[in-house]
């Protein structure tokens, strides 16, 4: 595999991106099939983060952190860095110095699927991280990996430019040039979503708004 | 196995119900001798919760949350959701929606040995969840399973009608039938605890108070 | 193995304690060449706390507290109770009852590589716990361990006496002897640490600051 | 919970037992409806063994396996011995001499939702163990617990006197009054598989054999 | 998402993936550069099985393998089915019946990131099975998914017609267009390690055959 | 940390490290007081073997198989390697061709807390190895570790020259200087082991040999 950075990246409009984010994980990963999600253990390191961001991609070998600093370079306003490891790792590769310099360059947040440090400093920094550890543990820099090629971080398929929204919920992503048509499908469901709400408050049941009742009887479900 | 949905499930005295919850997990795991408790993976998907309340049972396929709409019709006020799949499960099965629907029936809460989404807004409606994972992936509508039958819920075994007591340590199941000779004892050691959390408080030992030296002597504890 | 309770411990000077707490985990496991650290599942029971305290030490069978009553006679000001179980356990050992003892001998915490309950009252208190998992289930009084001996906790060697530094990053063990170098190269990194933030900040880059370019190229690393 | 030792059981026909080990785990589940089977993680120690026999339980403290030798003299020939800790352990509570003994009594083998050890020697002794894990770590004789009462096995509910059926895929339990009905199915099961494996092998789909086609294009599957 | 089959897939030439087969998984690993290996928890299900073949894709839904039967349809000689749920799943989507009608077509074997059962039959039939879990729980046909899509599988990318290779080391996915050069590769290094192997046999150090002293030395390790 | 190689490594007797070897893992961890035993997650490559070696210990960053080119020239006859990462890890750090050069040196196997690959060939080689993981990946040659310094394997504390007892049960650690007094109590738990085994084969209850009605009774067990 030859080790290479990647310096030009389309990315999708941005405020696209910015209303994806707004519509939350849950709402866009309906909104685009059920595709896209990363694994249930990408948690975020405090509670109330969202994003909407534009995906610079890190293959980076495990406990070597060096390719984020060469990720940072190639960072824009409205990014988010995203870092997978070759092999599953638990490591430390970001810490307060390295969001530091990110935000100085727009970054948004992070989404890695290892560990992250300095977490308390991140929170007080409001410098979102969605990341399968937390973990004080230091990487080197000695092995090279690639910035902004295609990589499967947490079960996800991400390429360079991919638009990235995650929240409580987790992290999904949406295919660059699919993101317009994904943005007009979840935001209808926010709409439709709505007026639901206001039905089931009132009493109204999925059963019958949804019209399930003779379906559930012809596939032989029983009252007792 | 057939599906079924039983209609007619007896719940124990609701003040019993709500007392139990006050008491706490702890309390009253200890209380019925340390039994029913659930598996430590059931976490609250936020601090501070706290629940008593009478169990209806769901029963449900891996990836499809169809019987949460039957389960909500056959909620009463003062009740919560008790989920398991069939198989292991980090599928989404309940979210903003359906929360509003179970909380106008008046639904106290979820558990659930599955995943939940929507922890952002669940979170502002403070409506209560445990649950094995947040993952905001989606489920179908395809499958039967069903309502109030016993079940296997994180190691746990509960039938409908049982009482659930949740908190920040975890989620215990009392039997219905039990629940007023547990509600005793558990108010009594809440009583006890208070005198001896003095004691300690004030610099004594449990080593003392406890009367455990000569039995440690006689196990063959050594100072060195 | 014999059962004892070492009464003599040697600690490290308070103010290098109190001061090492300070630096945080990610420094001081840095300062000392990145050993000592716990394993990642080590989570604080609530965001924020911070500690800086001596090791008591505790061997505990598994589902087993009985050495946490004989450990605590054992604390002075300052200290930290360390509990190994001799077979992986997720029981909740430790509760706002032993807390109130604990803290009423001067200690500033726990670190258990198994489970606490009450934490909702522990919060209140804020006593300070990093565990394994949280768990309301409860354990005897019947088998001897002992105190005050070294231990593997979380994958990391602790004797009696050693420096225990933990916040939201996990936690980190200081050989007592090593205590004041560590404490020297730690504070050095934090003054070092806040020059390099200035300039990130202003967003001059890591590989600038770093002088990271050449090696990079001599490595192979291609921009495309 | 008190500590009891249930001592009068009842037990399927032995012949339905047998003949219920015979038709194997997956066919067993398939036929009772997909219930009672335990989880994945119940693996046996040797490839090939396979078990049809009825369950004398055990509830057992972590690390502590005293209920082990109070429940030895409880078996009958044809029994299984089936224990579950009352909370998560892997500690190896039997090994070669209680299989001795065991044996003796005509035990035809162990499921443990824990661990075992001398897998070696019991491998020898064609003494077959459904475990969690394999951990030579000892346990003591200081707790008590149940035997005979009802209990969850690795998630699954297990009476005294029910059939286990256990082989490669795992761990099945059936109800004790329902093992003759599910006899008969399991068997009409491995009756028709005989013929639909002949037409399978003969290159036919199961597309075709089980009339899927105009189902799949209902729910709209594309062929490109 | 839409559910599609694609009937038309591109194979590599069957003398190119069966030679890929025959160098194995550490070995084509390395050649390519250390990519495309499935994560580690990917067991074959009897030791000594080894394969070389062109990916079937099958993106199917947890507890779901109707997309298994559709697959089958588009198998060719040397093909191997790969499966992905669309959630994490431990159920048996696949046991001997499926493998009699994959057999009949061709197919060398599956790589399932789910469960698989009747695994004893499958061991007898030679059907090599590499999976994440073994459980005899069944699954329904209700919910489409797709077949010969991209997809991730245990962390690896995999595109229909890509080529498998799998032996006890695990799983490792070869793109199809990259298959002769890394073949290439793969052999050459076959041919390199059978003299290394020689020259270690005979007790000549790696240390010294890969000329290490000097750089160990420049980077510091002191021999006490 | 220093980075270090220690040459002078003092082994205990090479007659009482075999035959510890041969008393096995239960045995020895019993008699030495159920100290120095390894986490259950390590498993043999092969089930059969068997190992009593002196350790020669590795100190390994992540995915960094440096240090074992080092390490296996401080082999003598009769050593096991026995490495841990300084992080999680499993990567595949070592395949046949390190075999085969340790094995030329005299090494009788390998112990390591993470990953091992080429099991296929290590198994026909019969070089038994413990490990977390079997795992293609591979690892790179950039960072210095240490040989011969004390470590963490697996939660075990290890020093070079400790006795490694290793089998289908797991991995135990004896204490140089204590091993030929564990040996005296190991020997004598096999002869004594040896007429339990007679009697309960002939139908004795441990119930009875070990006494233990009066205790049970005494604890409060009822017979029901």
């Amino acid at each position: 595999m030859e080790n290479i950075v990647v310096q030009t990246v389309e990315r999708a409009d941005p405020q696209i991106v910015r209303r994806l984010g707004e519509c939350g994980v849950a709402t866009v990963h309906e909104a685009q099939g059920r595709k896209g999600l990363m694994a249930s253990y990408m948690s975020p390191i405090y509670a109330g983060a969202a994003l909407g961001a534009s995906a610079v991609t890190i293959l980076a070998p495990p406990g070597d952190n060096w390719m984020l600093h060469v990720a940072i370079e190639q960072l824009k306003e409205g990014d988010v860095l995203v870092l997978a490891p070759t092999s599953p790792c638990t490591d430390g590769y970001f810490g307060d110095l390295l969001a530091t310099s990110a935000s100085a360059r727009g970054c948004r947040g992070l989404v890695i699927d290892a560990g992250v440090r300095d977490v308390a400093d991140l929170t007080k920094m409001k410098f979102p991280v969605w990341s399968k550890a937390v973990h004080a543990q230091g990487t080197v820099k000695e092995t090279l990996g690639s910035v902004n090629v295609p990589i499967v971080c947490a079960g996800a398929y991400v390429r360079p430019g991919d638009v990235i929204v995650a929240d409580d919920d987790g992290v999904c992503v949406v295919a660059r040039e699919e993101a317009e048509a994904v943005l007009k499908k979840a935001e209808a469901r926010v709409a439709n979503e709505a007026s639901k709400r206001e039905r089931l408050a009132a009493g109204e049941l999925g059963l019958d708004i949804y019209d399930m009742r003779a379906r559930l009887a012809e596939k032989g479900l029983k009252y007792v």
